[in-house]
């Protein structure tokens, strides 16, 4: 979001940062244009209203976001699925780490019933489902995954990368666990990658991988 | 819930449909009295207000929630730990399923910084907590569980526990997953058991049961 103009960006983070306190509805215009020390006709320039706004907030962080997964998944051929997954991972967390207050309102808000709602599923988490399940089908496939039900496990892994997310408070008051932390994002990311190697990764990948290359050897 | 008024769970019903529809503000106390076809004066009897009625639909359900973790806890002597966990997180999974609406809104709404959420995770997620760091402590002792960072460790299992939750049209309208049917909640409970067993059940653990059991046949 670098080609921001300063203005822009402040507006947006100022609505975001008084969206998770209060709440998207319970937010108006000038309690925005108050934080953000700007005119409200700035916002309207720069969003028409609250609801160009709200929409601006999604896809602007569910474009970069796609292109994250776009630019892991193209390395899938040279890395194979087992790397491009946690290379993945990783740099999904990262992203959500460093645009935590749009993830959490994000992730919030899209349980609603919205039209806002159903058209961001029908686009961008389509894709970022078609994406992952393309990782999943060709590691199943070359046998570096084990066969698991995709959308079950899709749904799962959904769930272990926005917990931190979705679960603010009670990481950070309960659990004492900061996730916008470096040292506590990367023991999660840890932990998320633990998971994904136990559930998914087969255990005779590696074995499997130096017993084809044998056969190569062996048949020149 | 059972010893509810009939008008009060009407209500109760009526107003965790419409928050989840449009969101807690965007609900008026009008819209909760003509969908559930009653006077307001009788939601204003019941909780005093709109802040009443929320605060009730938290207390409530997390009440009952607390309840179902206690019930399980006190068998854990009995049961051992990995038996212990795994038919504590098919009964949440269950209670979640039996009040999909109520889980759903509180765990989306619990991500808000408001003062209810803060009383909130310091009650009922805290004593939450303390209860699954009691199952695990005990299980680590025993050696049934493998020695996880327990507070990272709850952080993903809570993540896994509401991904069918706090993702519904994920669910539904992209991964063609319906939580809310048996068939699939099953799916979803075997998922997060089999996560579970992987990332934390000690694999030698039945092997220790049984040389324990020998050995003291053989001190007898």
């Amino acid at each position: 979001m670098s080609r921001q103009t300063p203005t822009k960006q402040v507006i947006l983070d100022s609505a975001l940062y008084l969206f998770h306190l209060k709440g998207y509805h319970a937010t108006s215009i000038r309690d925005i244009a108050n934080k953000a020390k700007v005119n409200p006709a700035n916002i309207a320039y720069y969003f028409k209203n609250k609801q160009g706004l709200l929409e601006y907030c999604f896809i602007s962080y569910l474009e970069k976001y796609i292109h994250v997964l776009e630019s892991n998944i193209t390395l899938l051929e040279d890395k194979g699925p087992q790397q491009c997954l946690i290379d993945l991972v990783e740099e999904v967390i990262q992203y959500q780490r460093e645009n935590f207050l749009a993830a959490r309102f994000i992730y919030g808000e899209s349980a609603l019933d919205t039209n806002l709602n159903r058209e961001i599923h029908s686009t961008y988490f389509a894709k970022e489902k078609s994406l992952f399940q393309h990782i999943l089908d060709e590691g199943i496939k070359a046998r570096a995954f084990q066969s698991v039900p995709v959308p079950l496990y899709l749904l799962q892994l959904k769930g272990l990368l926005t917990a931190s997310v979705l679960h603010p408070h009670y990481a950070t008051e309960v659990l004492y666990v900061f996730p916008q932390e470096p040292y506590y994002s990367n023991l999660l990311t840890e932990e998320v990658k633990r998971f994904i190697e136990l559930t998914l990764f087969h255990p005779e990948y590696n074995h499997l991988k130096a017993f084809n290359r044998t056969e190569v050897f062996t048949t020149v």
